[in-house]
């Protein structure tokens, strides 16, 4: 992802193998040319807020969704959510928890926090082919931002 | 929809016909016998809450998800949504504004207010069905609650 004005997907996960499916997927699904992967949640924050390695970068840092990992190294998932859902000009964008996790205090905190919706990642790679193709038909173009 | 426990799908909406378009989508898509709608805002929060004609009736009132439709009668659709959002209770319970204003103060307010997703109801009916069956698709069977 070069031109960060043409971001449409944050991407955020720490786990490379992880991160190659969600973007295998979305080549899938013809998505892939406007993704930035970003591998923990300070440097999700740093795009999100023009900070860091971004700092120096004019760009509009409001992609259309957030697929965000809740184990993350550095500031981690719930933190980041927690952040962009407490910042009226953030709270709009729409963020779906993408995770490996089931557990009920997870999903729980993380409706807490404010989380658009909470997608389990499915561990067939065909079911979470049709799981993204799901996730963009209607984040990227039924729901109004 | 006679017995209380089978609600999946609350439907606030004032309008009749608005309200019959939603149900023959609903239907298209076999998921009108879990659909309780309701007129207005009053009513949506009786049923969450167990009060007025509900107050005597023993259900979960928890639905998969809430269609919700923002000019209501009573008590406003805004109202309802602050209502559900800051209940630790109802919080998870998916709200999605279905509604016609693509006027961009009641979009931003919505999502300040929490709302998980926003619908412009499309004019045309077959792409209302198709709208309603992505809703049904992502809230029913792909998020996690």
């Amino acid at each position: 992802m070069e031109n960060l004005n043409q971001v449409e997907i944050l991407l955020v996960e720490d786990n490379p193998r992880d991160a190659e499916m969600t973007l295998r997927a979305l080549r899938k699904n013809h998505l892939t040319n406007k993704v930035l992967v970003v591998g923990d949640g300070e440097q999700a924050l740093d795009y999100l807020y023009t900070r860091g390695k971004y700092a120096e970068q004019d760009y509009d840092c409001r992609p259309k969704i957030i697929l965000l990992d809740l184990k993350l190294p550095k500031v981690d998932g719930k933190e980041v959510l927690c952040t962009i859902k407490s910042d009226p000009d953030k709270k709009m964008i729409p963020v779906i928890a993408l995770t490996s996790s089931r557990e009920e205090r997870d999903i729980f905190e993380t409706y807490q926090l404010g989380v658009n919706s909470y997608i389990v990642k499915p561990v067939d790679f065909d079911k979470f082919v049709e799981a993204v193709n799901e996730i963009g038909l209607y984040w990227l173009l039924l729901n109004q931002q």
